[in-house]
C-alpha cells in the first residue's frame, strides 16, 4: 500500500502554539516584522518598474483599542488581493517571502527583505482569541476582509478600504490583556524594533510649540500633535563607515546603550558580504567596575530586526565583553549552542570578527601609540584571554599585545626583547623576563630589580599565569620569573664569582642559627654572598610551584592536587650583611634569638606575609619601643 | 466565503527540521522515548488486564550497522498493528500518548508514561534519509512494515517479524555519519537516557572470566559476552526515602558526576504529588575552589529522560550552587527564561524547593549542633544568599542561620542576643554587634574588642553588607559596627566618665604637632581619652561609608556614585599614652616628626594600609636600625 502522511490542522495551531513561539510576547515582533516586509517588497517593486504606484513615505502605525480590546498593527505596504490571502494566509507555513525571493532573486538581494511570512502570522493567536486582516493590494482589485477565530475556520469577504496596505486587527484573548497596556507595548517596540528599516508610529505625542511672537500676547499655548516615530530606521551600522565619524560612533553607542554613561574607548565596524552577510559595529567599553556587564550586551540582529542578545557561540568567548550590534541574516536561530559551535557558518564569521578585532588593533597601533598605551589597562584582559584561547588571534598578537612595565613603559613583544636582550640573559643564553603580579605587594623586590637595571613587566590579569604558559610554549629560549621567585641575583645568574666575607665554618654556624631560631619547617635556610647593603633577610617562593598553585586558583592548567600543597618558601640570608656578622658575634642567646626574629617578622611584611596575631604583636612591640 | 486553512505535508517536514529540534542530536532521545512509552504502556495494560501476554523483562536495544549505515532501535513494547501505524505515524501531530492518557487516566497516573508519540518519531528524519519501521503488535494480527524517505509518500505492507514489539532501522544521511559512530551513540546515551526506567543495551561487551581453579591448567580464559547495559532504570530518586541510607545517596552522587571525588555534605529528598509532580535529591557540595561548578549543575529530567542542565527560572537563584537532579513532568519546556519566571506551576514548584531547603536546615542542626556548626562555613554562601533573595527564607532563618564569632563559636540569633545583650547594649539601649571581614587583617581591632569582653563576629562573605541591611532593617535596636569602624570605646558607648591626663592645652598642642607632622588630607586626626595602655594611634574608617563602598563593589544597593569617593579615616591619637607625653615634651622637632611618622608607619601596618615603596622604606630603616 503506498499512502500520504496527512497532517490535519487541529493539530497545527497547538504546535504553534506550543513549540514554535513559546515567548508569547514575540507576536508583535512577528507581525511588525510583515508589515516592513510588505512594505519593502512595495519599495522594490516600484524601484524596478514592477508596481506603477508612487511609493511614498509609508509608516507602520501599531494603535490600541483598550476599551475594546483591539490590537492594530497597520502598514501601508503592497496588501494583499483575495488570491494571496489564500496563498499566503490560509496555507500554513507557505513562506511568502521566500516565493518572492525565488521570483525576483537578483534585483531582491539589496532591498532587505526580512523573511518569513507565512508561520509568523499565526503567532497572533498566542495572544487573541479571533484575527481580522483587511487589506487592499497596489493591484487593481478590490480590498478583503478575512476573520479567523483560531479555529481552522476562517471566513473571507470584501471589503470597503480604499488606501493601500494591511491592517491586522487583534482582539486580545483574556489572558493576555497587559499587551493592551501602552507601556508594554512599548517597551517591546524598543526591544525588538528599535532599529527596523520603516518608520513605526505608536501613540501620539502632545507637543507645545513655543509661542511665536505675534501670537505671545494671548499666552494661549498652541499644542499640536506630532506622529511619534519609536524607531531609527537608518541605525548607524546600515551606513558605510566613511559616512561616519567618531561622534556618530559615540552617539550610536548611547541610542544602543541608553543607561551607560561612560564613553566607549573605541569601535570596530563590521562589513563583510562574501561568504556570508555581516554588518555591525562592535564597542570596546571602559570596563570598569560597573554593574551593566551582564546587562549591556553585545545584541544580534537579522536585517534590523532584535533577536536576542545571547550571542556566546556567535561571537568568540573572548569578546563577550564587548559592546555592540551584530546584524546578520546567515546566523541559524532557534538552535542550541552545541549546534551553533558546530556550524560552519558560524565558525567562519566567529573567525572573520576575530580577524577584524586583530586588524583594528594593529591600526589602532600604528594611528597613535600614546593613545593606544593609555588605553591597555582597560582593554588587556579581552587582548589577553583572547591569545589564551585563540590561536589565529596569539599569531598576530606580537603586532598589538603591549607588555607593561611597573614603571609605567608599555613594550611590544620586540621592542621588549630589543631592550632587555643585552642585560637579562642569563650565562646559559635565556632571557629571563622578570614581572610582577602586584606592584605594591612585591615593591621591595621589584626596587631590587630595578636596582640592578633590569625592567620588570606589570602582569596583573588573573588570567596571567596561562598567558606567560603560552608564551613560554611559543618563544624560544625565554623564560619567565616573578620577582619574589629567588634573589634577583639568582633569578638572572650571571657568571660573576662571588665574593665572600664569612668562611665556611662561619656560614654553617649562621646557618644553624638562623634555623634554631626560627624554628619553623615552611622556611628553608639557604645562604648567599650577596652585596653587604642587601637586606639581611629576603622570603622567596619558587617559580614553578608558585605557578602552577596560581593557574589553578583560576581554573584549567597547574597540575591536580597542587591547590592542597602547604604554601613553602625560602629564607634567602645575606652571609655578606652587617647583620650577619653581628648575630655571629653576639653572645646573649636570648638577644639573638629576639633579633632573628625580628628580622625574620621583617623579611614577612615585605613578602606580605606578617599577619594576624603575629603582626598586632610586632606593632605592639614597636610602639613598647617607640616610648621607652 | 467561507474555508478551511489548509496545512500540506510538503512544509511541515522542513519546519520539524528547522524549528523543532534544531539540535539533531535529540533524535534519539525522542526514538527510545517512544520506544519505553511502548513498553510502559505494555506494562500497564498487562498489569490491569487488558493485555493478554506475559511483559516479561523487556528491554531496548540500541544497535549499530556501520557498513550498511544504519542505525537500529528495538524494543520490546505493545508494537502496532497497520491501523496503529496508519494513526500515530501517518497522522503527523497527532500525540498517541496522550490519546492513550486520556483513555486510561486514572490508572495510568503512576505508571510514568513519558510522552509524546508522534512528532517525536519525525526528528528521525533530522539524521535520516530513509526510515523504516517494522511493528508486531501484542494484538494478534500481523506485523506491519512501514518506509518513507522523509517525503509525504510512504509504503506500508505486512512483514514477517514474529516477537512483539517496534524496531525502527534509521538509513543515516550523509550529512549525519557521525550517529554511526560508536562513540558519539554512547555519549547520547550517556547525556539523555542514562536514568531511564527501561533498560537498554548497547553494543556488547567482552568479559574474561576468572578461570576456575579446575581449568586453571589449560591456561586459556574464557572470553564471553554479556549484555551490555547503559542505564540505570531505578535512580535513586524514583525511591521512597525510607528505602535510601546515607551511603546510597552518596553512591548516587557519584553516579550523577563521576568526575566529582568530593563527598556531598548533605542532601535533601524532593517528592511532591500536589499541586504539581516533582522527586528529585538535591545535594549541598562542598564549596571549594574547583573547576567544576560550571559543569556539574543541577540536572532537570522529565520522567526520568534527560532535559536540561539550564535550571535557572526553576530553582531559586540562591541554591543555583547545589547539585542533584529534579524530575517534573510539570514544567514547561521550550520556553523562554521571561516565560518560565511568570508561569505559575514553576512559581509554586520555585518556593515548594525553598521550603524543603530550609525544613531541611532546621532538621539538620536540631539533630546535631555540632556537626553544623562544622559544615556553617561551607554552606553559609547559599544560606546568606537566600537569606537576602527570599523573604521566606529569610523569615525562617532565624532557626538556622548561623553567626560565627572571629573566636570559632556558633551563635543562632538568639544566642548570639542573649549571649551579648548584658554588655554590648550601649547608653542609648541599641544592642551593638560587633563583626570583621577578615580576621587576619582586622587582627588588632578583634583583640581590643575581645579585651573588653565583647564578641565579635566573624562575617566574610561577599554579600554581608546586603545581609547586615538586611538584618538591621528586620530586627529591633540593633545595629552592626564592624571592628575598625571607629575605636572600641566609640564604638559601644556606655555612660563612663574619661579620666584626661593632659589639658585642653596640651592637647591643642598634641592634636596640632600630629597634623602638622603627617600632613595628608586623608586622616582626620580625633584625640581620645583612652586607657594608658591602649595603642598611641589606631586608625578607623567610618562605618556607614564603608559599607555604602563595599556594598556598591559587589553589586546592587550602596549609594550611587560612592565607588569614585577617596578612602577617608580617622586616626584616633590616645591622649593618655605615655607616647602622647612623650611626644609633647619632645624638644628636637627633626625626632619629634621622625616618631609621629614612625608612629602612624605602626597604625597603617595595623589597618593593612602600609604598602608598596612606604613599606619597603618602613622595613629597610629597621633593618639599619636592627645593625646599628
Amino acid at each position: 500500500m503506498k499512502g500520504n502522511i496527512n497532517v490535519s490542522v487541529e493539530n497545527i495551531f497547538p504546535l504553534i502554539k506550543k513549540f514554535l513561539y513559546s515567548d508569547h510576547e514575540i507576536f508583535l515582533r512577528e507581525l511588525i516584522s510583515n508589515a516592513t516586509d510588505a512594505t519593502l517588497k512595495l519599495k522594490h517593486l516600484t524601484s524596478i518598474g514592477e508596481a506603477k504606484v508612487e511609493y511614498g513615505n509609508p509608516k507602520i502605525e501599531v494603535k490600541i483599542d483598550k476599551e475594546n480590546k483591539k490590537l492594530y498593527i497597520i502598514d501601508e505596504g503592497l496588501g494583499m488581493t483575495a488570491e494571496e490571502v489564500e496563498k499566503y494566509i490560509n496555507q500554513v507555513a507557505f513562506s511568502g517571502a521566500e516565493e518572492f525571493l525565488e521570483k525576483y532573486k537578483d534585483s531582491a538581494k539589496d532591498s532587505g527583505i526580512i523573511g518569513h511570512f507565512g508561520l509568523g502570522f499565526y503567532s497572533a493567536f498566542m495572544v487573541a482569541e479571533k484575527v481580522e486582516i483587511i487589506s487592499k493590494s497596489y493591484k487593481d482589485e478590490p480590498a478583503v476582509h478575512w476573520v479567523c477565530d483560531g479555529s481552522p475556520e476562517f471566513t473571507l469577504e470584501t471589503a470597503e478600504k480604499t488606501d493601500r496596505g494591511t491592517e491586522i486587527v487583534l482582539h486580545i484573548a483574556e489572558d493576555s490583556l497587559e499587551f493592551l497596556e501602552e507601556g508594554k507595548i512599548r517597551e517591546l517596540l524598543t526591544k525588538y524594533n528599535k532599529f527596523m528599516p520603516v518608520p513605526i508610529k505608536f501613540g501620539t505625542k502632545t507637543e507645545t510649540l513655543p509661542l511665536s511672537e505675534d501670537a505671545a500676547e494671548d499666552a494661549v499655548a498652541e499644542i499640536i500633535e506630532v506622529d511619534n516615530i519609536v524607531n531609527n530606521p537608518t541605525p548607524a551600522w546600515t551606513k558605510s563607515p566613511s559616512e561616519l565619524k567618531d561622534e556618530d560612533y559615540k552617539a550610536f553607542y548611547h541610542e544602543l546603550y541608553p543607561m551607560q554613561f561612560e564613553e566607549p574607548l573605541f569601535n570596530i565596524h563590521l562589513n563583510v558580504d562574501y561568504p556570508f552577510n555581516l554588518t555591525g559595529i562592535l564597542y570596546f567599553p571602559k570596563l570598569s567596575n560597573n554593574l551593566n556587564i551582564e546587562k549591556d550586551k553585545i545584541q544580534l540582529y537579522q536585517n534590523q530586526v532584535f533577536v536576542t542578545d545571547e550571542v556566546k557561540g556567535i561571537v568568540p568567548d573572548f569578546l563577550m565583553l564587548l559592546r555592540g550590534v551584530i546584524d546578520s541574516p546567515d546566523i541559524p536561530l532557534n538552535v542550541s549552542r552545541s549546534y551553533l559551535q558546530a556550524d560552519g557558518a558560524v565558525k567562519k564569521i566567529s573567525s572573520y570578527i576575530t580577524k577584524k578585532v586583530a586588524d583594528k588593533m594593529v591600526s589602532l597601533i600604528n594611528e597613535n601609540r600614546e593613545d593606544y598605551d593609555k588605553k591597555w589597562n582597560d582593554i588587556k584582559i579581552v587582548i589577553e584571554y583572547g591569545m589564551i584561547s585563540e590561536e589565529k588571534f596569539f599569531e598576530k598578537s606580537d603586532k598589538f599585545a603591549l607588555y607593561p612595565t611597573t614603571e609605567g613603559k608599555y613594550f611590544l613583544w620586540n621592542e621588549l626583547e630589543e631592550k632587555i636582550k643585552p642585560i637579562q640573559t642569563d650565562k646559559d643564553g635565556n632571557l629571563v623576563i622578570l614581572y610582577a603580579t602586584n606592584a605594591d605587594e612585591q615593591h621591595s623586590y621589584i626596587q631590587s630589580a630595578n636596582d640592578k637595571g633590569y625592567e620588570v613587566l606589570l602582569l596583573d590579569s588573573p588570567i596571567v599565569p596561562h598567558l606567560i604558559q603560552k608564551l613560554e610554549t611559543s618563544k624560544e629560549k625565554i623564560s619567565f620569573a616573578r620577582v619574589d621567585a629567588d634573589h634577583i641575583n639568582n633569578l638572572i645568574k650571571k657568571d660573576e664569582p662571588a665574593i665572600s666575607k664569612l668562611n665556611e665554618t662561619e656560614k654553617e654556624l649562621l646557618k644553624k642559627n638562623v634555623e634554631e631560631s626560627i624554628n619553623d619547617k615552611k622556611f628553608t635556610v639557604q645562604l648567599e654572598d650577596l652585596d653587604s647593603n642587601d637586606a639581611p633577610f629576603t622570603i622567596t617562593q619558587p617559580e614553578f610551584m608558585r605557578r602552577m598553585k596560581d593557574m589553578q586558583a583560576t581554573g584549567g592548567g597547574g597540575m591536580f592536587g597542587m591547590g592542597g600543597f602547604p604554601e613553602m618558601y625560602n629564607l634567602v640570608v645575606n652571609s655578606n650583611s652587617e647583620f650577619a656578622s653581628k648575630i655571629l658575634a653576639a653572645e646573649n642567646t636570648e638577644e639573638k634569638n629576639n633579633q632573628i626574629k625580628y628580622a625574620l617578622d621583617l623579611a614577612k611584611l615585605s613578602h606580605n606575609l606578617l599577619k594576624g596575631k603575629e603582626l598586632t604583636d610586632f606593632i605592639q612591640r614597636s610602639y613598647k619601643q617607640l616610648e621607652k
